[in-house]
């Protein structure tokens, strides 16, 4: 057999941890909180059934060729508008990118920017596909504690200090994966003026930002950015459907001319049928009614987790109550081995993603995500009784 | 302003030759042979709509929600059997990856093998695009003499032999870009011996073979592969349409599954909706009556460009006269700045994309590629007359 010389940007093997946990947690026998879907009983299926028409009546040649690298005008026009509508950020036509998802947004931003040994500053916890990604690029990795207003300022200033090759800090301020945890008003403030001070760029991924079931809107990072250094990535994966792949940058002119060359390298351009569709679908419905009831699902499915972890957790369990997005974050305090006890609750069939892969450094033990969008409303209480009952089993031990 | 500090993986502001030649290209005045799209009048749009109802209708929801990196099964399944009827390329499930157009391919190729100060060796001249992809993971090139029967092998061996750093070959076998060269059947089998004696690996990328109108159907060089050097990659944009970005790679099931990881990080996975359409497009249509409309046409419109360099252009000007595929190559002896003369065709209200770009050192001057597939039969005809006129014009100065 052929042994390949693959780059050392190739993850070695084995370190795929989380898709053997979704593997594991994908046993029909097990209520699986461990992924990070959409529900999809709220897809607008007929919705965009006519939208896709209405592409093929109007364009469909159009749609099926080539198209520009940036996107599809209209789709530009319109995400303009909406980041200036939601997030109080004045943009340009020349500032937005539209993307083969907003995964694609860190691909990009990583080739373009982060050279071997350079630092990428991120929240601990933080979403860890960015740190697979950042990482094939040769980054290090600083983590910077955050508290329940998000991550802390004087911590990122400390770390800013300590790691003057930082290139990037990464940062998801609205309901974070994993955490749930929403940034501060005013840290955003000081977020932005810290990287135009110390010549470092800010990375603002906002997925889950306007499934807010609670509380109030924080404006974005990016609102605040007077000198270019925020880019402000988004996607229509959580408020539409992720299918699609449709994911955008809002950042200064230069850096989208660069990553567009980037992007032609990577892919040319991202689906044009999708684009247009979306076009369509945005055009003839009413988008924020829709996300209201995303949202409104949501709030019930979290407040029924919440409801079964007072009822059913140990006592001295903590754990995050967010006001929007997907997931929620525990921490069990006496617990030293985090996939011992995903291996214990998966014999109560019941799934969650262990702490660790979320942390760039060492990963405080004890911890787990819970996904809270994706699971019918009995799963979730049938799901937190199991959960708590195998907590109860390991903290007795 | 702020002054981006940018990875020396952007390449410098400038040197997007072939997007200024496009934009020049562009003006409605402009007869243009320069671009390389396919003839949209073809697309199915109408079977395309049906097939999209179909997904809506079958599982809309499954479409719109996030999918598996690997791509779609079904469709894995009817590429794996499209490899082995029109190429004899024998494949597991296992080997087949769906990408977001080929162009993913290229990206993920170098980013899975080539590291700063490698080679690789491509055609001279060779598709402009691989060279910008591969030099973005820090390539280095050397370009491998060609024949009418594509890259020659001597040569081949003999850049291998003082190229000691060679990861990979890249070719495009059929009807290549820029050239419209077709490699015979001896030098297929020896280039898959090659790479298995020096340990290298070939990346072939068939975006236009299907694409045949003359001459006999010659096999994939996949197909004489023992050891697992040889990569494989097509599209369905050229036999169906290029707006969904669609293509895959067929290789050892080690570099499929090295390639999903960093797919992950590049997109997590390919359109859905797009995915499954095309499933139920080629369930339910012929693909090879289709593709048999488009080389008809292609032939063609081929033949009409072939006539008008015999009536219109100097003597001694070299043309290739390709079975297939969308592009011819001209040389038109004499000439020393192609950039010149393509300004002055520019004057006669014709372009076309001068050969500068497509090679990896220095250019041939004089060279240029037509482009066939997307020029009306009329505009074909008065295009080709004013190119002479322009190239009499040159020439006699």
């Amino acid at each position: 057999m052929t042994k390949f010389n693959y780059s050392k940007r190739v993850p070695a093997d084995g370190t795929d941890a989380v898709g053997t946990i979704l593997k594991a947690a994908a046993d029909p026998q097990i209520i699986s909180f461990a992924g990070g879907l959409p529900a999809p009983e709220l897809f607008p299926v007929k919705e965009m059934k006519e939208a896709v028409d209405r592409v093929f009546a109007k364009h469909g040649q159009e749609a099926m060729q080539y198209g520009a690298a940036k996107g599809v005008t209209a789709l530009r026009k319109l995400i303009q508008k909406h980041v200036k509508d939601k997030e109080d950020v004045d943009a340009e036509l020349e500032n937005v990118l539209v993307t083969t998802g907003s995964e694609q947004v860190l691909d990009l931003v990583g080739k373009a920017f982060v050279d071997p040994g350079d630092t990428v500053l991120v929240e601990q916890p933080t979403y860890l596909c960015a740190l697979d990604v950042f990482k094939t690029y040769g980054a290090n990795f600083a983590g910077v504690e955050m508290d329940e207003q998000g991550m802390k300022m004087d911590a990122l200033e400390e770390a800013l200090k300590s790691h003057p090759n930082t290139k990037l800090i990464y940062t998801v301020p609205n309901f974070q994966n994993p955490t749930g945890r929403t940034m501060a008003l005013e840290r955003r403030k000081q977020l932005a003026e810290l990287a135009a001070k110390y010549d470092v760029y800010v990375l603002e991924d906002n997925p889950y930002g306007e499934i807010r079931f609670a509380g109030q809107h924080v404006p974005a990072v990016k609102s605040f950015d007077q000198t270019g250094h925020v880019f402000y990535m988004s996607t229509f994966s959580k408020t539409l459907a992720p299918g699609f792949r449709l994911g955008w940058l809002v950042a200064d002119e230069d850096v989208v001319n660069k990553l567009t060359v980037l992007k032609q390298s990577a892919d040319l351009h991202t689906d044009n049928l999708a684009q247009y569709a979306v076009v369509e679908f945005l055009q003839n419905n009413d988008l924020d009614a829709h996300v209201k009831e995303i949202s409104d699902l949501y709030g019930k499915r979290k407040q029924l987790m919440v409801d079964g972890i007072k009822k059913y957790f140990p006592a001295g369990v903590k754990y995050t109550d967010p006001e929007g997005g997907m997931f929620l974050w525990v921490e069990v305090p006496g617990v030293d081995d985090t996939v011992a006890l995903f291996k214990e609750c998966l014999k109560h069939n019941v799934a969650f993603v262990p702490g660790d892969p979320f942390f760039a450094g060492a990963a405080q033990p004890g911890t787990f995500r819970l996904n809270y969008s994706n699971a019918q409303e009995d799963k979730i209480t049938a799901g937190m009784k199991q959960l708590g009952a195998a907590l109860q089993d390991a903290v007795a031990k």
